[in-house]
């Protein structure tokens, strides 16, 4: 990737993957070198849909490798296993079966010798939106926002917090202020964070970015209680068109909080209001004793 | 395990799987033999659901090869890349990480060479129903269904069904009457299919059952058009709880159809009315030019 001209916008740069000489993980596979980029971190550990994007990637020159047109994730799972730091690190691919509508690969991230995502891809080829059917069915309408200009845009870093989260300087999160009572101490108990999202220096929205998109979020849970980080143990994204221009439409909620664990959904709709990606993760959660934990409103209850 | 007696139920001879002599995928990694049971079908191929079955009992047992005591999928991601068939296949195990809380695995299945589906899991230890806390937060309740004797038991063969569903004389499924219209040509448009589940020989319900039963519903799609069927590209399961004795609640819905795929959500509930599993799957349809889509019914549209 020497000779080519280095990427307009930082996203482009930050998932750059290069062919590495070294020997890969048995036939098959491939491995690529990437720097982890500081900038799309949370605290001092990489954004995991930043991570998960990097592998799709990756997963693209593997495909394109094996003569395969295949380059958008529809169906991409990561586990993460531990957090790498900013810094050189690897992605070994392996093309596990290339098809006429889909092909799979797998993606294993290391540094340090040591495994830290393992990602499983199936990888095909969506429409441009100009060439995309209106949705045939669905139970899930774009959610409702205030116009862009009366949304508060979530800075990097906040005062009285205890970490800088760099990805906010990257990724403009414009949020719906009527659920941002947790900042204040007050969450609302609906365990929902809404907004709009678009990339700060104006780059167009693809499906790999979508990938980084779906777990932008902070933790829903700020909107049930007061806790540490939430660490993401598994992260699944469906993506189901490429995106019209213009910033998303973008909600994640909490399903279930139980134990030390809890699950959340993030949908993504384009300018058009057509559905274009969904995530849901799993994730720990440690809320000390004595934190309330406040209940969902009655209006948040499906029949 | 031949000089284990036979299992008494006959999920757990299905999921039975054997150390074998062949290599496996590399360092670290260990092959199973198991017998792609010709029991837990739908028409000639295997659910997808018991296949992640096998994967988590694989993936169970690689870990007791590691000293760990991690047994319970908390999270499990299947791959399909092509169905195998009833009769002799592997499982290779690669321990991924080894942790205090969660450790990671992968489990690649083959059969006749070739690899058929691709897994990886978080493993980890749930609580016994005695020991497991209420839950501490949810926007899900307990899906609402008539009583027992009121549901319709869904059977293997039908007539003028194209292919019997073997799956279903291990399963008892028992729907809700109310959401079987499309049995008769007359699909709702609610695109959700009800009902209570059970083993047909009474085996206790555990987590690895849990798999199998959060893939086991017939395509909600069913419920809003007529198509051929409805292969799953990617399936994600999350448990939360070891479910208490009893039938379990459950819902299959579908989310979004556009273009030739659809998501489906699965949940879970058992007979505490505790939410003890969760999937999400992409899948593949094809509906035939013409034939009618009935739209959601306004109540289906969450506000």
């Amino acid at each position: 990737m020497t000779d080519q001209p280095l990427p307009e916008f930082e996203f482009d740069r930050a998932i750059a993957v290069r062919r590495a000489a070294e020997a890969g993980g048995g036939p098959g596979s491939t491995t690529w070198a990437f720097d982890v980029d500081p900038g799309f971190t949370v605290g001092p550990k990489p954004n995991g849909g930043y991570l998960l994007a990097v592998a799709a990637r990756a997963a693209g020159e593997a495909l394109a490798l094996d003569g395969s047109a295949h380059r958008d994730p529809l169906a991409a799972t990561a586990h993460y296993l531990r957090a790498p730091d900013p810094g050189p690190a690897t992605v070994v691919t392996e093309v596990l079966r290339t098809g006429r509508s889909a092909s799979q690969v797998r993606a294993t991230m290391h540094q340090d010798g040591q495994p830290c995502v393992d990602v499983v891809l199936t990888v095909g080829t969506l429409a441009e939106p100009e060439a995309t059917e209106p949705e045939r069915w669905s139970r899930v309408p774009p959610v409702a926002l205030p116009p862009l200009d009366e949304c508060f845009r979530l800075p990097a870093s906040r005062e009285g917090s205890p970490f800088v989260v760099p990805i906010m300087d990257r990724v403009d999160l414009l949020a719906d202020p009527a659920c941002l009572g947790f900042a204040l101490g007050q969450p609302s108990g609906a365990g929902e964070l809404r907004g709009w999202l678009q990339f700060a220096d104006g780059r167009p929205i693809d499906p790999l970015a979508l990938l980084v998109f779906l777990d932008v979020f902070p933790p829903a849970s700020f909107d049930i209680a007061r806790s540490g980080w939430v660490p993401t143990l598994s992260l699944t994204a469906y993506l189901r068109a490429r995106p019209a221009p213009g910033p998303l439409r973008a909600v994640q909620r909490v399903q279930v909080l139980a134990d030390d664990r809890l699950d959340e959904v993030c949908e993504l709709w384009d300018a058009t209001g057509r559905l274009v990606g969904q995530a849901t993760q799993l994730a720990a959660i440690r809320i000390d004793e004595g934190v309330e934990i406040v209940p969902p409103p009655p209006i948040a209850q499906p029949s």
